[in-house]
């Protein structure tokens, strides 16, 4: 039996850029008023759905649109022009469900797979480190999981979720599948942040939820992890890092926009037009020509992440170390410039734009949120670690 | 008969910073609730008004508390620390009192000078040049104001507000009073910015406005313009200068105080708490020894601009130009270093700082904000102008 | 008759930068001597000669490696790395060469390709407009050439020049080929720079230089220009990014060595060695992730360069222009990041690395120096005054 | 008997300025040639000793000027604008020659200070803590001196140095004071580096130079330190904050000199000259406003270590602490203002100023060179430690 393709999933890089740019020109209508409602981002997962963008990562023979981390991470790109909250959205899934394989392998597909493609299903995840584990109580055959996840981006909107959670005496750490809905399962619909407000990271609670055998991935243990397996934390800076560009690039697109229709020249300006000032040019210039280095790296990265990922289990410590590095610079560099442009952005558009009914502050908010989500010096030591004394540090879920 | 000093007029410098301090202390309590519900800051304004804070830089004789620029710029630092908007109302309010003597000479003292220290009256101002002019229709022995002007800080709430109209037919600009309440003045109440909320500086419509003949100060006129006339610029930028760098103080208290109570060492970290983490402290140190510079600087413009206050009617175009000069220089550093600090702060706190229960965005909200009243750039381009050729641009609201 | 390829002619893309690391490894070992020396780089010229590096962007069917500016410009970077004034040399012979046939066409190849490509001749230029014109003195069928350039890199050195004058009379601006050691040809040998010491930039004086007929290329004429023959703008500007980019991974690996076998670590550090400091080491991250993202872009350059040079004359202007803009932007950002990480690099080495003996100073100098060619506050407005206007700045030798 | 003052010995603030200033004006005209030959600056501490200025921190009943740190660090701050190297001589002088009173006490003063200000010596120091210990070997009532320094500033030029030992056996580490000249001091007058080139900063090697009781200071044993005996660490960052200001500072009006008569306007600006191109006007506004705040910061660090220089015998820890953060700041913003200055003013000169004839390098090399001194990032972590933790740093020659 074929899984027959649903009419709108992508199975070509082009396309699926363009899916994504249609959605993303959906989402720029209404991003401010959506943004102020921090309402659950159902309507926006749903368009992602329906443009066939959750499941380009899956193999065809599954369903999926068989395309790779370039395509991926150039969609999330994409989206984050328009609305930095739902391309982490869909980011995070990405790693989730690329999950399935690089944990489970063959048989995590083989269970999962299918229903992910033909529901264009979107994955959300609990498997953030920095708070205490999640309880597996051994049950039968399978668990009963509870506990609580401060930050949890996805599990409230998503089809399912993966999470992190420790075996109660063992203290093995496994990843489980928790489907939408499950018993036990609240989202606690408590994420009120600065930035990237639609994107569903607020805290969950599990209580005594079901965990069937074959809703168990695999073990998260450093010491059971091949590089396929870790690859999950170089993909999800990889992420990041796509992300703050493509809101570095909206900040621009959106203050460009202004600037030419609505700033006027500063009245002691020798220029007729805020488009022919030279400090507005020249600020200009040098946040564009930043943001398009930093493009060419993330560019760069994404065909690395298709190469590591096309290796499968054959990828070695030492590929999976040199990605790690190259997607760190991107994350570290990412941060910088997406910090500069969003709060430099009000410098071109003049006073008025900071009107709140213009809200260009939105991209500033969504990068100087996110950028903490570990601290980019440590992202940056690891870089020189790297550099200087040839290492690669230990799997962790931030390295 | 001599005005009885309000209980409350502080009449040292010391002991009006203390004051000031206190209502900092007031202030710091709801800030960030205050900001939220951006509400006119009529309760704020009667704090000012209760600590003897709007009369200090009126003369004894006309019972006010006879002190200098340097402390009503030290006062404005202080409430900044805690309120940025509210500095904002009471600086600008300075600058609006000293110009009954400055363009209107012993006659304006004389007329608004006693009203105004024993009611404490807190001035606005409507002066904005890059709106139209206001309309001054001749009127018998005086005139009929009507017009809109866009920005307007302080008219809402201030006792009187300095108004700037030209006079139908001839053009001339003059610098009328309108009390608050006359009638045909209608705030607009629709001030609803990135920062500095509470600052009530939305846009005001006069019609048919009665101005009598002691309500005009005096003309406006460049070619009229005397060195002590037209020191409402160097006044103002000063009180910006003062004003966002108390913003940059009350980042990197509140951020201290989150670092030490809440935040988190790094996962990654060798170190056992946040405060001993070796980025945290060297990002503190930057952002501190960077802080402590303006700080000098602007203790220094503050006794400039109390030597060129005194120097009264002797006071020359050169002494102005330097004066202008080296409030340009405050300007320009205190916007770099303001907005460095204020965006960075999260980094020395963490992501959890990014909730809105914690508000850390307020007070690069208030710096970005006000910081494009007139573009830095042009301020660059006059501090380098005067270094490079030793000129001193023309008198205009902006130079 | 095919002309026979010298041996060591790279052919390849991989061949050719081998055969550029080999150079860069041997200009390594005393670079610092050679820039105090401050010498004509004869025997360096005879490396890059000896190399088959020349000749590689010169078609095969003159004999050339028929190579493409993807490969051009990666070796100027690997030679940048040992020596920014040989990279410069050789990146600015390769503009030289391809004026053969962007403003020559065929005629120019025919002409000049083959013993350029069997020397392996070194193309230097006189074509810097800010100098008063070179004047071409018609004389028969050909003219005589007499003038002077206060910089003209590789003249002195190289095999042949190509050098903008202006016809006496019409004005008309041509480019001519000048031979090395043609009569009245008088290099001053006076560049004694701060950086780039070895380029061989100095004056030169020209005294009744014979050019015949076939030394003329053509005309310079912005109105005459095709968008292949102003290629010369988009491709300096390649190679300016490219050298600068390699003098800072040069900094960067020099400084590196250095903290590793020389460094010691800070007295008041708890790190036990200089290679484990927080501050070294996040030092080094910064930079290093920077300096990727220049590379990534500086590749991706490399690639439309390329491309525009492969369309010929169906090169569009629309074309051209997106490729100036391209490299503009590299110009800009390698600028910015090439200076930081330059100048940085002693804050990872420590104080005694400012010995003389170390000469870690070379690499800041060399790009402090050249990043003046044209000012990058300019190249910055070029570039946003694309992003926010769409356009393309007219031809001249600076756009 | 009174000591006669010295003809030139300044007594007042205004004159020792003045006298500065007047030594300042005879090192300029060559300070450049003077950089590039590398002599020990022999003539240039005779300049310093002719104006008085070495003697003037010494008592005025001891027939020195009598004058204070604010003072002291405003003369070295006025040199440095000249020439950075002299300037360092001069203020590390200052602070060894107040080390005679406050490691000595009176005693100090009266067994030195009057040869010293009669005499206006200059006085050196081996004190550097990174080299291993010079050796002290008891013998008789004294001791005899051994061993070697890699950096030791002023020892070969001065007429008397302070010298750090550790007394063999107990390792008790001594203050000694060794006259020039002394048999068995051999300065190695191998200081060759990039910058700071004539401040007489090489070795000295010590072999059995006899220490007599009468030369011995005191010890500098952190446990027997006191406030007063331990403020050489923070007189010294003084020192270094007000020569970096004042490079930068003298950087800055060298190139005003050279935009204002030399540098031609750009090809593609609208200005007509240098002087009116707004890229330029801006960029020297932002240095001019930068260094104008380290001015400030600078100003107020003078007045505040007189006031504790003042406290003498009482002045507390609390207070020692205060000086010493106070003055890391300065330190730490000095730093970064004085390289961004003196790299970025290559920028408003253009490319023809890094002619070697020209010299505009030797401010950056200056700064470049004695900014890492000490690391600036453990500057900052000690700035950062203080404002967050309430810190004071234990006593060391860096904190």
């Amino acid at each position: 039996m074929t899984i027959p393709i649903t009419p709108t999933q992508p199975t070509g890089h082009e396309q699926a850029v363009e899916a994504a740019r249609g959605v993303a020109a959906v989402l720029a209508k209404d991003a401010l008023e959506r943004d102020r409602a921090n309402a659950e981002p159902e309507a926006e997962a749903q368009l992602l759905r329906d443009a066939g963008l959750p499941g380009l990562l899956l193999p065809a023979d599954v369903g999926g649109g068989g395309l790779g981390w370039a395509t991926a991470l150039r969609v999330v790109r994409e989206i984050a022009v328009a609305d930095g909250s739902i391309a982490q959205l869909l980011g995070y899934h990405y790693v989730n469900v690329a999950n399935l394989w690089w944990v489970a392998g063959d048989g995590g597909l083989a269970r999962w797979g299918r229903a992910s493609a033909a529901g264009q299903w979107l994955w959300g995840d609990a498997v953030n480190p920095v708070d205490p584990d999640l309880d597996l109580l051994p049950d039968g055959t399978g668990y009963r999981l509870s506990g609580r996840k401060s930050f949890a981006t996805g599990v409230s909107t998503g089809d399912a979720s993966v999470v992190a959670g420790a075996v109660r005496g063992t203290g093995e750490p496994l990843l489980v599948v928790v489907p939408r809905g499950a018993e036990g399962l609240r989202p606690g619909g408590d994420w009120d942040n600065l930035g990237q407000r639609l994107s569903a990271s607020g805290s969950v609670t599990f209580t005594d939820v079901t965990i069937a055998p074959d809703q168990v991935l695999g073990s998260l243990a450093p010491d059971g992890a091949t590089p396929r397996s870790s690859l999950v934390t170089p993909a999800i800076q990889a992420v990041f890092g796509n992300f703050y560009l493509g809101i570095a690039q909206g900040a621009l697109a959106t203050a460009r926009e202004y600037t030419r229709t609505i700033s006027r020249p500063w009245l002691l300006s020798d220029s007729r037009s805020a488009t022919a000032d030279p400090y507005v040019l020249a600020t200009y210039g040098r946040l564009v020509a930043a943001t398009r280095a930093v493009q060419a790296l993330a560019d760069e990265v994404g065909e690395h992440l298709d190469r590591a990922d096309a290796a499968g289990a054959g990828l070695t410590w030492e590929a999976r170390g040199e990605l790690a590095e190259h997607i760190a610079a991107l994350k570290a560099v990412a941060t910088d410039v997406a910090l500069d442009v969003t709060g430099t952005v009000f410098e071109v558009t003049g006073a008025r734009a900071t009107s709140n009914a213009v809200g260009l502050d939105r991209f500033w908010r969504n990068v100087r949120t996110h950028t903490l989500h570990d601290p980019v010096a440590y992202k940056r030591r690891e870089v020189g670690d790297h550099f200087l004394n040839g290492t690669h540090p230990p799997f962790t879920l931030y390295t």
